[in-house]
C-alpha cells in the first residue's frame, strides 16, 4: 500500500510541476502578445488555458481518490490538502495570464499599453516570468530558499503595480479612458499573479518545514 | 464514531453559514461606506475582515482533523473537500468586500464613485447583497433552486460590470483618471464577488445532487 501511495504522491507532485510549467509558458506568451500586440499569440494563450484547467481537475480527482483509498494521516494528509490548494492557485495564475492575453487581443492591432506605462509593464512582465520560473523550480526542488525569492519578486510586482497608478495619475497623463482602464486591469492581473505565486511558495515551505503558520498567512494586500 | 462525525460535519456546515453571514454583512456595509462616503463604516469593514479569515482557518483545521480522524470515503469525503473549497471562496468574498471599503476610505471625504457611474454601482451593490443573502440561505437550506437565482444575480453583476466600462468610455465621460481607475477596480471587485458566489452555489448543488460536473465548472469569464 505504501509503495502505491508514494507513487501516487509523486504523480501529484509531477502534475503540479507540469501545471506550473504551463502557467510559466502562458504568462511568458501573454506578456509577449501584450507588449508586441501579437494577436495570434494572444489567441494561443487564451486557447491553451483549457489545458491548465484540465490538469487541475485531474490532479484534484487524484488527490480525492488518494484520500479515499489510503486514508492518510498527519504529514501525508497535509501534503494532499496542500496539493489541492496549490493546484487552485496555479489554475488561477493561468486565468490571469489568459486575462492579459485577452486585453492584448481586445486592443489589436493597437498596443494596449500606452507609451508612458510601457516601461513599467516591461518590468512587470519580466518579474512575472521570473516568479513563475521560480515557482516551477520550487515545486521541482523543494528548495525553500526559492520561496524567499518568490516573495521578493512579488514585492517588486507590488511596487510596479503602484507605478502603474502613478503613471495614470501623473499630471502629464494623456491616456484615453480605455487606456486608463487597460493599465488598471493589467496592473491588477500581474499583481494578483504575484500574490498567488507567494501563496504557492508559502505552502511548499509549509510542506518542507512543517511550519503551519506559513500555510495560513494570507498573501493578499 | 458516526455520531461524532455527524456532529462535526454539522459544525462545519454551521461555520460555513456563519462565514457567509459575515460576508453578507461585510458587503452590505462596504457598499454603504462606498455610496455614502462613510469613513467610519469603511474602517469597520476593513477591521472586521480578520474575523472571516480566522473562521476560515478554524474551519479548515476542523476539516483536516475530520479527514485524519474519521478517514471518510465517498460522499462524506466529498462533503469535506467541498467545504474546504467553499470556505476559500467565502474568504475571498470577504477580501473583495474589504477592497470596496478600502476604495471608499482612500477617497474620503470625496465620493469614490463619480456621478455618471453612481446608478450602476447602486445596482451592483444591491445585486451583490442579494447574491450574498442567497448564498447564506443556500448554505442553510440546501435548496438548490437558490443556486439558479445566484447564477441570475451573477449574470446581472456581469452586465452591470460591462455598464461600468460603457460609462467610462462614453463620449461625455468627464471623470478624472483617478475616477476611471476607481470605477474599473470597483467594477472588477463586484464582478469577482459574483463569480465566487456562483462557485459556492455550484459546489452546494454538487453536494445536494451528487452531480460532479457542476463541481468542476469554472465560473470565471
Amino acid at each position: 500500500m505504501r509503495e502505491i501511495f508514494e507513487a501516487e504522491l509523486r504523480q501529484v507532485g509531477d502534475d503540479l510541476i507540469e501545471m506550473s510549467r504551463l502557467v510559466e509558458s502562458a504568462i511568458r506568451r501573454a506578456g509577449t502578445a501584450l507588449l508586441e500586440a501579437d494577436h495570434q499569440l494572444a489567441q494561443e494563450v487564451i486557447a491553451s488555458d483549457h489545458a491548465i484547467d484540465k490538469l487541475e481537475s485531474a490532479l484534484d480527482e487524484r488527490c480525492v481518490h488518494l484520500l479515499a483509498q489510503q486514508a492518510p494521516v498527519a504529514t501525508d494528509l497535509r501534503i494532499i490538502i496542500t496539493a489541492l490548494r496549490i493546484s487552485a492557485s496555479l489554475e488561477r495564475m493561468g486565468d490571469l495570464a489568459r486575462h492579459v492575453a485577452e486585453v492584448a487581443r481586445g486592443r489589436y492591432p493597437a498596443q494596449a499599453v500606452p507609451g508612458p506605462a510601457r516601461e513599467t509593464f516591461v518590468k512587470m512582465q519580466a518579474a512575472a516570468v521570473h516568479v513563475a520560473q521560480r515557482v516551477t523550480s520550487l515545486l521541482a526542488t523543494r528548495d525553500v530558499a526559492l520561496a524567499a525569492e518568490v516573495e521578493q519578486d512579488d514585492d517588486l510586482l507590488d511596487a510596479l503595480h503602484q507605478d502603474t497608478f502613478a503613471a495614470s495619475l501623473a499630471p502629464g497623463w494623456a491616456g484615453t479612458p480605455q487606456e486608463t482602464i487597460d493599465v488598471t486591469l493589467l496592473g491588477r492581473y500581474y499583481e494578483r499573479f504575484g500574490d498567488h505565486a507567494v501563496s504557492v511558495a508559502r505552502r511548499v515551505t509549509f510542506l518542507v518545514t512543517g511550519d503551519f503558520d506559513s500555510e495560513h498567512a494570507h498573501t493578499e494586500a
